[in-house]
This record gives structure tokens, C-alpha cells and sequence, in this order.
């Protein structure tokens, strides 16, 4: 069996037209393999953001082109590292650069196990991708292992430590996973592109500049604090506008209710269902292999999606109908711990216009730690992002940026209660017979798209 | 039923964040529910390249985005010929605005009837997407017609007629049909942004700013005469860089192979298949239904690819592989004129070794006519290019331009034969054993990515 | 004499192009006017960041650009205004078109009345672009004046009193000077887009779509809250990263030195330099006019320092050549609080060498106010960023965002220490063998680009 | 004297920040010092584009930034011949990276003999700004050469034989002087960014990736030959849209005819004159030196301008105000193989409305060779550009383009004739009185922008 040299070069360097970086640069005849993997390859079939092409239609990017990003992000990286700042004694802190190979590796897989939908499809199958990325690169079944094993044999498992950040050399884990990593440079700037909206354009080649190795990972040097700055607020903007958006997570929650439903009648045994999702019937019986989860893609949900819209269940049908028809539920604000009571009376007014509140209700949350520093008592623990003064002395980035630290610490996002638009906006004639009394009713406890204790009382 | 009045506007124009235009705006109730239907957010489950992305791995973009994008640009001619050549009396040549609801309806739906990877499909099935396009307008069962049908009864019929090229407003069809239209104008620049190529951005603003209405359809003030040029020139680029790779060609390929195959098999009764492909069917069959056609999309045939990878017939399975781990074939050009005796041989050579030519080799020609003034004679007529003069005579662009002129008239393209890659780069040690010796003979053939006549003897 | 319509329109619309708003459209007689005027064209031998093209090369554009886009960004609001913001009855809080034209005008002339390089020019000189801009516009010898006049009499005190604040509707005060203002807008894109960086480019087109009037002024709808924050965001990066940058601000240092020197010389009767700088003799004199102002550039100063630079005081010849070929000062961060004893070690040092401290040390301080809210106590008050809900309720900026939060109020900026780079950085052999010794002793005091207390002795 | 070596690299790369190219990368310190010299600083204040900028507002760059991109190009083109073409034998075609130091200094100096608005100043005063190139790199007194004396006592000779084309190494001389050098790659982006339009945005990227050495000079692979094909096409598009645009070459005009009209008033001992222009009196006299040319820059040149404003003599004193305040004359096509005697018409028309033709008309040709192959019997010989196939044998690009083809050879541009606006639209009352008689008569000539031979006889 042929293997590679662990550095071995392409003869000709060969490129992928990238619209984000202009060109992805492959220079390693095991990148290339990695690519033409069958498992690599079925990146293509699964959608980066998800349902957030609903709100922002050019969002139609998958993982594939995040995953070839990522590569290409952290070359360039190595690139700079090792011509400013290559390693002359051991534990100097500078970059050795056959630590090049294991990084690349790990930049190109470290989304390889996402599966359609991973988010709301975990919540209902239990299935895990970080845990599937493992699996991909350390078993001895899948193209990818194979291709890695050439390199040498303990190669996977260095690969996959990495994204397991168990690997030795901190400054290579970083690189993957930390506050600031190649990861998250891309799509942060990926999504900005086909969304439209700008707010993920921070400044990468200055961060390019600024970013470095030392004896405990990556750093970056003072000079470029507000660039980094600037990345912070970036990614804080994303979430808010972008990621955090109410439609998307309609979207979602439509998802979500649609594959519980149809897990349900298979478990109810609706023999029908059954014939109609060869592709899903590991995952209801909660028996699926690695190879069952691989055959899965968009497109295998849609196309489920299309057989239920004709099932008899008018749960199921008006599920997919809704989902592939764009018909997102509407939201509001909400609050867990001031709402319940009202939240309780407009589940009542749902379920008497005749809707199954566990279908066609839902509470969604989004939040995230835009940033924070090392808390050394905490579970969940973030490597803070350092900066590096002149004399080589550090200091903590929210320490210097105020903007950073009005960000730190804080968890961001919301909650909001999601039920049917008709609701609010009944406008077929049936809609309207059926909604207009409820709506008088409804509409009192919604004020500047926040559920509120009603202060008029129902005009009777 | 509620109806709607010819120009209703909504109260808030209503925005789609879009990357190419920055904002698409709705002003009418009416475009947001063609938007909403059924048949038009089917279209965000059908690539508007097809096979491009396996080149160019950011063009996943739908046709739905196109289809936005069309309208938009639409919307804004209209803007500015309201503005600029209102209509003072009929005849003078002037933009009528009462024609802005008919065109802007046949801009966002110009594309409705297309189906998944039309261009390989419609040859395997004999399905027309223009066809479909008409009737998804036309036929009562569709949303589409039934939300055009509010506006006026016989407003269906005139959307589609635009789209016919049969409406009686020349200015009309020509903004959505001609060889500088909205339709046009918008792929390239989105098809540009997704790939990340820059061949296609022309300079729309300027071509806006000289745009004008005239009696007998659209022209140009002779002042942009070089901005309409530089749209001539990218649209040609276009094509030689793009739209005619030969890598996306080779998949195309691959797919019309698979698709003859299962169609094949299908027709010889291979019974298991057929329970694989249940939405397929009424394809096989020929008997299929305007509803069979709107339930495909991309995700529908790769999810059946998928299945197929585990059917028995190696063929089959092969090819589904080939398609969705993208293998594409290997070509080199060909002249149907001088190649033939060659173009055999190489077919003997590749027979030899144990592939089936129906499935595994083809030629393929991608031509494309990128301008032509209007030629009586011919069935195929096109409306060429106006340029007005300040004192209002006109000129025909080619005449001015001698860029243009070069392209004139004159089918650019190519030919070439597809083959499977194994015989120029044998990889695994299976293939080796197999083709090295029939390689050395084949590769004598090929020469600069061409097919030549071999000067030097096969040494033996 | 032929006089305007106030509201006379162009035939055609006139356009120029632009990198930043791709066209200026210009659709009435006056703006055109005002734009061929004498004064207005002087601004473009003004460059609008004075000495920023020193360390941002691209930045080399003049005022009279950013004059067009505060312009063109004005003129894009008043349609949206116009179009969805329309006043139905006075003192409903919608927008009167009718001030369109003095809005236009103001935004057009608000910098009308700078000068070369007017922060360091004023300081030693002691004019006031801001007294000039209103002259230029009441003062009846000017083109600008008898252009305005035509509209009608009481225009030109209209159009001033707009730049002033004076004027009685506030939602035309506002749109050019608030905290979020047309010319606020167009400098951070405009500059941005010159210098090359991206922290400036905040999203202009969705401000766009949630600006709106109301009663007290301009507001902007709850939805773009982000919008709006990253705006400020954007602003605070411009200001740390461009306008505060310590080499920019090094040779406003050597250029208010090398004026003062001048005015110095002059003052103490150099014949031979009063001959070589005609146009600035008034200012010496402190006897200018407009006349006189108006005549002055950038070129205008640039060709004195060429002609200083023959000149016999070895101070204004080395002074203008050091600003000519860019040899700026080094600086380093200084705190008038604490360093004040090592400020003075380090002067005594500089003069031992032979320097003049008065020419060749300064202390430059630049800071900004990135957003604050309205404090009724505070002499220079700022009208605060208005948010409105969806019932017409309002809450101020920073109080729904943490980040403006985390701005507000707080005074950014910093101070530093100028003085020449051979102190630090000898490189001639004299100069080696001036500052070596002093050097020694000089950087004790500077560690991490700061002023500190050595903590070593000097070695001896 | 402290001395580089010829390689001596920075200890840490320099950057400038670049709008075009994002960053400029400077690695060698004698670059850097070059860029610090006094003649290098002095491109600062001349304009690249000259009188462009009064069409194209946002042209205000100089040909500092433009020197930069230019160095920084053929730094990136040496960075990709160093990797994947380096020699490995003399003679074998490859790229020896001991050349990069004379072409990155021969790059960065290549216009560093350009005076102010050089085309118009050179007819006038018979400079010629290649001669002083070559000048002011060999001649001692200039620090640019003493800087280029410390490589080598014959470095400065190498460098200036590089621009003189007269180097050993034909892919040197080819990377800095052909039809597609590093020279014409910047201005044609850089141009277009900051005048903003986008004709000239051809994929430096890919043809980076094209690009490569062969024995004769500089040739592109077959596969890059589309984007070769681009940027002639973008060439073009600069050359009949920006760089020979009526209004620039009619200020050209303005001041050729004002430069002329000093010149005249100096031989005529108008003493007055000869005190406000002492910077310009050695051009007057013919009498200049290396040091009173780079005295000189476009600021020296607007404030002479601005004192003539003010003299006496009425042509000198108009054609100065016209200048500075942007007044362009009118012009229309003109043929001087068949105009000629309606061009003697209308002059005397001009002339009996008083003015002096030889300052107040003039006719104006600007043409461009787009492209050529090598023609061996011509003079001014072009070097070709040369594709390369596979097996390493060449075509010449216009062979295999039809687009280049339809260009090649075939001198492009226009010829018109200029006179006072005023003619054609008369403003002031004193206009119209003058002109409205003799305008009835001039405008029969006049028709689509062109002379004609009327065919209306003038009514009387």
C-alpha cells in the first residue's frame, strides 16, 4: 500500500477558488486525499447555518467550503509562524513547524462528523458529531482513517486528540479551538459573505499579523488589540443578528417539532410512516451505525419531508408542509422567570383554537458568552485571549478593552415563545372566523414584541 | 375571497437581505405572496449551477436567490424609467408604469418550471422546464396561479405571456428576454459573487444609469456604449471560465450516465430499484403529473443516489458513488470533424479493459453564441443590442464595437471526450496492474489536453 | 440676473462617480452651481486628513470629496423620509420635503470653511474654519453666497444658521450634526475606504432603513439597534486606530513647529523670508481677509516649506525638510499626571544634545468622546441616540446596549511625548556618535512604548 | 559608511497598509530607505492621474502609492518563481532569485523622475521624466543613489538599466517593462479603485498564479489565458473610459494653454510674472538642474496658478481661474482628414467673438496601441505576450484570442477639437449677448457629439 511521506509536498501546488480567501492552497498530497474522501465530500450535502437560510437566503453554503476555510486559515498561520517565528531550542516557545501536518489535518476535519441539522437533529436522535468526528478519523472503516494512516500509523489518533484538545502541544490545539481559532475566523467572515450582511468583516490579514506562538499557546501582540477587539465584537454581532435570529429559530423549532412527530408515529408503530424513511429507521430504533449516519444529508430529510407531506397525520403533513414551504411560526419575548403565568393563559387560548400545544408551541433560548477570561473554578473552562507587550510580559485581553469587558462574562441572547403566525395575523376567511375572537384576547399580552401583563381589560 | 387591487402596495416595503444587491425590496402584496407559495420556495431546493459547485465549491446558490435577484434588478429599470421616460402620450415610446405589476411577476417567476439539474434531466426525461414554467403560471391547482388570478382573471395569462415572448409591449418582454435582460444581468454578478471569479462583474450601475425605453423595446444612450460592451465581454467570459468547465461537465456527464442507467434498469424491470425511487417513477414511466414534477428537487435525486451506491448492479452503484464522492471523469478535447478514426480506437482501448462505453465514456460540447445582431433569415432570432445617439437615431451594437464584433455571430465552445481518470493517472495498485500497459498506448493519443495523431510508434 | 425655483429641478439627473456611494446624484441646478464654485473647488487641494496620508498612504482624499458624500447620504435620507416619513399635518413629526433644499445645501457646505491642514493651521494662526464656513456662505462677495441668494434672500442665513444648530426644525439640524449624522457617516466610510483599514465600515444601508424623523429630531428604529451600535463601534475604532494614530499626529508636531518657527522668524524681521511667503504675510500680520484665506491650500504651504527649506535658520530648514520627506518624531505614551520629574529628564537630556525643546519636544494629546447621552448640566451638550419601539416609545441608546455602555461618557484618546527619532534610533555615524552616551541614559526611561521610573542605575 | 548587503533581510518584515493590495510588504532595508529618501517622499505631492481627478473625483492618489503596488506586485511575482520556478542550471529558463534586489529597487523607482502633470509639463518645457529617472539613480547628489551605492558600487547602474530595458536578464526587464508588467497590473487596479469604476478590475490572483519564466522573459501558462485575455480587455476599458475622457484632457488643455501663455509673458520680460514663479523660472530659461526639478510638485504648480489669478494680463489671469477652479472647455470629435475646413470655420467664428484661438482652442488626440504582437520591422517594438502549453511550447496571445485579436495593432482613441463652453451654452446675461447670434451658426457644425458639414443652410 502506498503511504505518504509525512511532508510530503505536491509537486505543483494545486487551488480551490474560494470566494472568501480567493484561493484555498493545497500543498500536501493528504490534504488532497482528505478532500476526495467520500466522507469529506458529503460536507457538500449539509448546509453551514442550518435553517438560517430561511431569513437570509444567500446563507446556502455548506460545511464543505467552512471545513476547506478553515484549512486554508490555519496554513497561513503556519506560514507566518514559521518564517517569524520558528522554534530554535525546544520549549522556547516558538513554532516547530512538523507540527504543520497534525494541524492542517485537524483544521480540514474538525467539523467532519456534522450531521443535516445537527442541532435540533441531536436533540431528538441523541446522536453526538463531536463524538462522530472522532469516530470518522479513528475507525478503521471510513476513507478518512485510511488516508490519515498512511502518514503513520498513531496519525488519526494525533489528529483527533487535537480536536479532542488532549494533544500535547497547546499552541496546536489552540489554533483549532479556543476563543479566537481558525474555526471561528471563518465563519465568522464565511457567513457575512453569503448572508449580505456585514457586521462578521473584522480585519483578518491584521490579525494575520498579530496573531504568534509562545510557550502556552497563541497570543497575539499588543500592537494589534484593536484588531482583536474588533474580532470580539464581530463575533458578538453574528450572534445577535445573524445566529440568534427569531425566523431561523422558528425554523428550528418547526424542525425539531416535525422529527419528534414523526419519531413518535414510528414508535406508535404507523407501519406506513415506517416504509416512507428507510434512511431514518436507524435513528427511530436508535440502533444506527456509523455507516447509517454517513448516508444522511439535507437532502434525505427533505425528501422524507416530501413523502410525510401526503401522510395522513395532519400533525406530520402540516409539519413538512410548513417547514418546506417557509411558513415560520411567529415569536415574542419571553421571559422564564416572569412569563409563566401568562405564558400558561395563551397556551390555554392556543389549545381551545383546537392546536396541539406540543407541536405548534415551543420555547426556544439562544445564548452565548460573547467572551471571558480563565476561571480557574469553573466546568467549562476558556482559554482567555492573551496579549504580548514588547518585553514579552502578558496581559488579558478584556483587561485592556472596555468594550471586551462589558462583553465578558455575560451570558447573550434571548428567549422567546413561538406559536402559530395565524395567531397574530389570521388572514385566509377560515383563518379569520376561527382567530378573531382568541386575537382580541392574544394580542393584549403582546406589547414591542415582548409578552406583557395586559393593563386594559378584555372588551367584552 | 380577498382580492387584490393591480397595485396594492404594502404599507412597509418589506426587504430580503441579499449579497449582490445589498436589499431586495417588496413593494406589493402580491410579490410577497409568489414569494411565499409553495412552487417559488421549492426553487431554494434546486442549485442554480448544477454541477458548477463541484468546481467551484461557493456556488451552491438556488435559483430561488436568482429568482430575487432577477425581480430586483427588474424593480429598479422600473424606478428608473418611471422617473426618467414616463409615457406622456401612447406611441411615444415612453415607459407605461401600469406595466410594472405583469413585469415584475414574470421576472420572479421566469424560472419556476425549473426542475432539478434541468439540463441533464430534461434530456433523460423529456421534461421542458419553459413548458412547466407556463403552466405552473396557468394551471388553476398551483398557489402561483391562484395569487396572480386575485389581481385580474386574465393577469396569469399575461404574466406567462411575457415569458412566451408573445405580450404586446415589446419593452415589456424585452426586459425579461433578451440579450441584455434582467435575467442575464443577475447571473452573472450572483454566479460571480459564488464562485469568487470577477470575470462577471460588469458595471450594473452605470448600465442603470443608460438603460432607456424606446419605441420598439429597450436601448442604450450611446454614452454607455462601453459599459454594454464590458457586459458583452463578461458574459463571455462567463461562459469560457465557468459555466463551460470542463470538471462540471464531466459530472453533468456522470450524472446523465447514472440517470440513462437506473432509467434502463428500470425499464428491464429491475423490481428492487424501483421500490427505491418512488418519486422517480412517474418519470420511468413517462406519466408523470405537473405534482410529480414539484415534489423533485436536488436533494430528492441524491438522496436516491445515496440508496442506489448499495444496489446491486455495479454500474449503478459506480456511478451513484462517482456523482456524490465527486469522480469525475477525465477529458481532453475533441473535433468531431478530424478526431473520429482516434476518438474509436481510444473507445477500443478503454473496452478493452472492461468498461462499458455507453456508461463510461462521452463526448460532450458546451457551445454558447455570445452576441449576434438580428439575422432575418434565421429561426432563432435575437434582438440585438440598441445604442441611441443624443439626436435619437440608433446603432446596432456590434457596429461600434469591434470587441463585440469579434464575438459576433460566431458559436465559441468546445468539444471533448470524457473517459475515466484511471486511464491517465492509474492510483491504486489494482488500477495499475490494469491500465499501465494499455496507458502507454493511450496516452500517445493525447497531447496540450488535446486528442492528436500519434507521431511516434508505441514501443513495445 | 436669472434666478432659481427653489425647488428646480435638472432636466436630467447629473451623476459623479464615487468609490464610496458608486454616484452622487445631483438633481437641482443649485447643487451644481454650488459645486462649480470657486470655494467649493478649492476644497479639493485640501486633503481631508491632513497628515494621515503620512501613515495611511492611500488616505490622499480631499475634502471636496467628502463634501459630495455628505451630500449624496443626505440626499438618500430625504427620500426615504419623503417616501415613507411624509408630514400629513404640521407637528405630526413627519418630514416636510420642503426643507429638502436647505438640508441639501447645509450638508453640501458644512466644511466649506476649512483650511490646510486646519487643526494645527488654527492653533497658530488663530482662525476658525467653522466663523469662515458661515462667512463664505452670508458674505455677499462669495460665488457660494450668490448662488444660495438666487433661491431666495433669506436663503444663505437659512443654510448657515443649519450648519450653526440654529435653525428651528430639528430634524434638518440633526441630520448634519449629531452624534450620528450624514457627516459623521460619510468620514468613517470615506476614510476607511482610502486608508485601506475596515474598522470604519459599518453597515450605511441598513442605517439607512431604520433612521426616521419625529418630533424632536432624528431617530432610529428599535430593529437596527445593532445597526446603530456598530456604528458607534466603528467610530471608536476610526479614532484609536486612524485618527489618533502617533505618527499622523507626529508631524501635525513638526508641522505647528515648523509654523511656529516661521511666524517666529517672521515676527523677529527676516526680511529674506517674508519675500518667500507672500500668501501667509496676512497671517503673520494677523491681518487677513477671506480673500486672503481662500487663496490658501495645501500646495500653498507644501511650496513655502520647498522654499524654507534653502533657507538660512538651520530650525525652519530642518523642520520643513523633515515634514517634506516624512521624518517624524518618535514618540512615547506620557501621563501629565505622573511623568511629569521623567518628562523633565529626559528635556535636560534632549537639550544637552544640542536641541531646542521648544522645536524639538511636544506633548500631544488627542482624545474623543466616542457617544455619550444628554446631560442638561454640561456646557457642550450632545443629543443622544434615540431609539424607537414599536408603539412610538423611546429609549436611549446606551441603555440597551452594553457595549455603547461601556463608551459612553468616557473620554478616549491618549497623551504622548514627541521627540526626535535619532534619540532612539542613532543611525548616521554622527549621529552614533552624538546620542550613544545619551542613549544609554534616555532608554531607561521608555519601556513598553511608555514613559517609566527606571528601576536600574545608570552602568557607568 | 555603514554598508547593506545585498540580501540583507529586516529582522522583522515592515508593512504599509494598501487599499489595493491590502498590505505592502517591505523586507530588505534598503527598500525601506529608499522609500525614505527625499526624492521618493516628493511622489507624495504628484498626482498619478494628473487632470483625471477633475473628472473622476476620488483620483487623487500619487504615484507614491502607485510606485508601492508596483514594488509590491513584482515582490509577490518573485516570491512565486522562487517557489515554483527556480533555476536549477544557468540557462534552463528558470527564475535566480540572486535578481530579486535589482528588480524590486528597479520596481519601486520606476517613476521616480515624474514631475507635476508630467505629459502636459514635458511639451512645454522639454523635460523628459524617463531621462531623469535614469538620472537621479545614477547621479551622487541624490540620496536614492547613494542608498542603491551601498549594495554595490554597480548596483545603481543595474537598477537604471532595468528601466532602460537594457539589463542582461530578459525576464528582469519583462516583469518591469512589457505589455503585461507589474507596472501596467497596479495602475489598471489601482485607478480603478479610486476613481470607482470597475473596468480595470481584472483577477490579479490568477494571473499571479499564470505567470512564470521561460529562457526569453515572461510567459503564462495556456490554462491562465482567459485571464490574460481579461486584462487586455480592462486595459482597454481604462484607456476609452478613464484615462482619455473629454473633461480630463480638456483641463489638460487648459493647462498646456496657461503653461504656454506663462512661458510667452516671461520671453516678454513681463517682470511682474517672473517674480511670483522663481520655482519655475530655470524651466522658463531652460537653464534648470537635477535640484530645481525636484523642487517641483502639482502644489507648486496651483499656487503660481493662484498668483497669476491676479495678474494683469487678462489670458494668463483667465485661463488660471478656469484651471483652479475647474471651468473645462467644451469639445466634439473631431477628424483631421476630413474636419479640416469646418475647423477653420469655427475657429474664425471663436475669433470674432474675440478670442485668441491659440490660448482658447485646440485640438486634442489621445490613442493607444491596446495590444501588438511583435512586429520585427517596426521601431518601437512590443514584446509579445507568449501563452504556454503543457509540453512547453508557446502561442502568441492574440492567436488563440479573438477578443485580443479584434484589438491587436489597431491604434485606438479619438481626436477633438476643444473651445470655450460658453459656445454651446451661454449662461451670464453678458454670455448671451456675446454668443446667441454666433451660436445659431456655430451649432450647425455640431451634431452627436461631432462635427459634421451642415445641411440646414443658417437661417437669416
Amino acid at each position: 500500500m502506498p503511504r505518504y511521506d509525512a511532508n510530503q509536498q505536491l509537486p505543483m501546488e494545486q487551488v480551490f477558488r474560494d470566494p472568501v480567501h480567493d484561493y484555498i492552497h493545497v500543498q500536501h498530497q493528504v490534504i488532497l486525499d482528505l478532500i476526495d474522501s467520500r466522507e469529506f465530500q458529503r460536507l457538500r450535502r449539509i448546509k453551514q447555518l442550518g435553517t438560517s437560510s430561511f431569513t437570509f437566503h444567500g446563507a446556502e453554503h455548506s460545511r464543505f467550503t467552512h471545513s476547506l476555510g478553515v484549512y486554508e486559515i490555519t496554513r497561513r498561520i503556519c506560514d507566518k509562524f514559521a518564517r517569524n517565528y520558528a522554534t530554535k531550542v525546544p520549549g522556547d516557545g516558538g513554532w516547530d513547524d512538523s507540527e504543520r501536518l497534525v494541524v492542517l489535518c485537524a483544521a480540514l476535519l474538525h467539523d467532519i462528523g456534522h450531521g443535516p441539522y445537527s442541532h435540533t437533529f441531536e436533540r431528538i436522535f441523541q446522536t453526538d458529531h463531536e463524538a462522530i468526528t472522532v469516530e470518522i478519523i479513528t475507525s478503521p472503516t471510513t476513507e478518512v482513517h485510511q488516508i490519515l494512516a498512511k502518514v503513520a500509523l498513531d496519525f488519526p489518533g494525533k489528529v483527533a486528540s487535537v480536536i479532542q484538545k488532549t494533544y500535547s502541544n497547546p499552541q496546536v490545539v489552540q489554533l483549532i479551538s479556543s476563543q479566537i481559532d481558525a474555526d471561528r475566523m471563518d465563519y465568522l467572515l464565511r457567513d457575512a459573505y453569503f448572508t449580505g450582511v456585514n457586521y462578521g468583516t473584522f480585519d483578518l490579514t491584521r490579525i494575520l499579523r498579530v496573531i504568534r506562538p509562545y510557550k502556552d499557546g497563541i497570543a497575539f501582540q499588543i500592537s494589534g488589540m484593536h484588531a482583536v477587539e474588533d474580532y470580539i465584537v464581530s463575533r458578538y454581532q453574528m450572534y445577535m443578528q445573524v445566529y440568534f435570529h427569531p425566523v431561523s429559530r422558528s425554523m428550528e423549532v418547526i424542525l425539531d417539532h416535525l422529527l419528534k412527530r414523526a419519531k413518535r408515529l414510528y414508535e406508535e408503530s404507523d407501519l406506513q410512516m415506517k416504509n416512507k424513511a428507510d434512511l431514518l429507521v436507524p435513528f427511530f430504533d436508535q440502533t444506527f451505525t456509523l455507516e447509517d449516519y454517513l448516508k444522511l444529508d439535507d437532502g434525505v430529510l427533505s425528501t422524507y419531508f416530501t413523502l410525510w407531506r401526503d401522510e395522513q397525520d395532519p400533525i406530520l403533513s402540516d409539519l413538512a408542509t410548513r417547514f418546506l414551504d417557509r411558513k415560520p411560526f411567529k415569536s415574542v419575548n419571553f421571559s422564564s422567570k416572569y412569563d409563566e403565568p401568562i405564558l400558561h393563559k395563551l397556551q390555554v387560548l392556543i389549545q381551545e383554537a383546537g392546536y396541539d400545544i406540543d407541536y405548534y408551541t415551543a420555547i426556544n433560548n439562544s445564548y452565548d458568552l460573547p467572551y471571558d477570561f480563565y476561571r480557574p473554578n469553573q466546568i467549562a473552562n476558556r482559554t482567555q485571549i492573551e496579549l504580548m507587550y514588547q518585553d514579552g510580559s502578558f496581559i488579558e485581553l478584556s483587561k485592556v478593552s472596555e468594550i471586551v469587558s462589558s462583553l465578558t462574562g455575560k451570558v447573550r441572547g434571548d428567549e422567546r415563545f413561538y406559536f402559530p403566525k395565524e395567531f397574530l395575523k389570521p388572514k385566509t376567511p377560515k383563518e379569520i372566523t376561527l382567530f378573531e375572537p382568541i386575537y382580541q384576547d392574544f394580542k393584549r399580552y403582546i406589547k414591542n414584541d415582548a409578552i406583557i401583563q395586559p393593563t386594559n381589560p378584555l372588551e367584552e
